[in-house]
């Protein structure tokens, strides 16, 4: 099955204890999407690039199938966040954030992408989501993202999008943020009553958990040796999680814990290097394999 | 199996949003007693209590088959400790410690304890825990817990205790001040390089992980609608962990994984009331209900 992915296509620049890397390829829809890529081919793209964009991304991004009819060129600069993260690599401090051409971002859906059965909203104004939410009327699973930012400054917003959505995906600060709720248990059961049939939280080192109305589901994460940058982790788990679900066009309890494991997999793949670099190589096999570990760590 | 457990038996005042409990039974051995007695009978305590200590505490713990031979009475108060927690429930503010009997407490284990197969080192100056080590020459399975304190201020000694024991149960705040490490699995394997065979570490709401040479396991929390008071949660989860090792007999990687499902399941009780209250009426069909809903939980 197809899904629709709007988000943030951008330019990063990122530091951490193991070095730094300017420019390289980054945002929320380029993340879902490349790790979506690993379980489908049906992943259509929307998002905005400047004129400054390499071609070389867009060439990679295509390489992976990924339909770019939805990424719109425009004339100006492509959006370029920098941040930097400490020594526990938990949280980045951001060191600024250009909007350039995404400042002014309105997602058009374009005919060929309506229908697709999966859509899921990244990171962007809830706004905009509630917008893109008109245009793809009839999908059958709407998974939305979001952050801090649009929890403080437009809730209300933000609120209504998660009305209309069936699985939200949070990480856990920002689910205590939302809720006020200062266990992530509570927060998941509190989030729940604002109507998604399903919450995900991710839990970085942590793990993820998944509470719906029946089920509540806990996965640990990967157990890494070295993380290099974070970045993306987020997206990545997500994009991991609907990729293997829309390939499998079923969402038991199982098929979504699965899910779940899978987007913890990819996840853990896309910190080992900087920007989406692990990604260029990554192997179905590769995943598999740590599939079947992450089941060897958790049987008991 | 029998097991020797050396720690605290204390009176404490506790403190939290839910509300306040004075003189109430505490203390590290104390929880990890009544934790393992769930599981078996051959408990054998050795601690030190004041002349103020009540009647009734001994009875429960006698009641729960816990041999108290090593329960030495002496002249004074009882060891008192008071706290007080916040809004999130995770970690205590001290508000008084007074050592009081248990400043010059320098365990003796009775010649009957001898032979014991399992020896549990509860959270005391690990001087005294490699004095115990050297006394109880011979058992099968060494356990040991330490915190913060001895950390800080007697870390060549807690160094010299770690070498020599099987298994060290800590929680995530003291193995990554232990070790420097920012993540709790790196310093899961830089704990391995002291001396153990096996590292627990408790992770509060996230679960618990352990690591050896060749195996790696994680395992969520039990998901908790409501905590009344988080005392004893640690020695609680090891009172089950090595309980239930005891009982079996067995230390293989599987039975190891159970054990400390027990043990989670077990602290999950704990939390729910003040002191050890939530024990007093958990029956062994209470556990094994929470032991299959914790398969449930984690099932992919």
């Amino acid at each position: 099955m197809s899904i629709v992915v709007v988000g943030s296509v951008a330019l990063d620049s990122v530091e951490t204890p193991s070095g730094k890397l300017d420019n390289a390829l980054g945002g929320s829809a380029t993340y879902f999407s490349i790790a979506a890529s690993f379980f489908t081919s049906g992943i259509k793209l929307v998002a905005v690039i400047g004129d400054d964009f390499p071609q070389e991304h867009i060439e990679f991004l295509c390489s992976k199938g990924i339909d770019l009819e939805g990424l719109e060129k425009v004339s100006g600069k492509t959006f370029r966040w920098s941040g930097r993260y400490g020594f526990n690599l938990s949280g980045a401090e951001t060191l600024s954030t250009e909007l350039n051409v995404f400042e002014n971002f309105s997602p058009k859906i374009p005919q060929s992408y309506k229908g697709s059965e999966y859509v899921f909203l990244a990171n962007i104004n809830p706004e905009l989501q509630l917008d893109v939410l008109r245009q793809v009327d009839g999908a059958k699973l709407v998974i939305c993202d979001t952050m801090n930012l649009w929890i403080n400054e437009r809730k209300r917003e933000l609120l209504e999008t998660i009305k209309h959505v069936n699985i939200l995906i949070i990480n856990d600060a920002e689910a205590r943020q939302l809720t006020g709720e200062a266990k992530v248990d509570m927060a998941a059961r509190r989030i729940l009553e604002y109507g998604p049939e399903r919450v995900v939280i991710k839990k970085g080192e942590h793990g993820a958990m998944t509470l719906s109305d029946k089920s509540y589901f806990s996965a640990p994460a990967y157990p890494l040796r070295s993380v290099l940058d974070p970045t993306g982790a987020g997206d990545t788990f997500a994009g991991g999680l609907v990729g293997y679900l829309a390939s499998t066009g079923e969402t038991s309890e199982l098929n979504i814990r699965k899910a779940i494991i899978y987007g913890t997999v990819l996840a853990s793949f896309n910190v080992e290097d900087f920007s989406l670099n692990r990604q260029r190589s990554l192997t179905r096999e590769e995943i598999e394999s740590r599939f079947c570990e992450m089941q060897a760590i958790t049987r008991f």
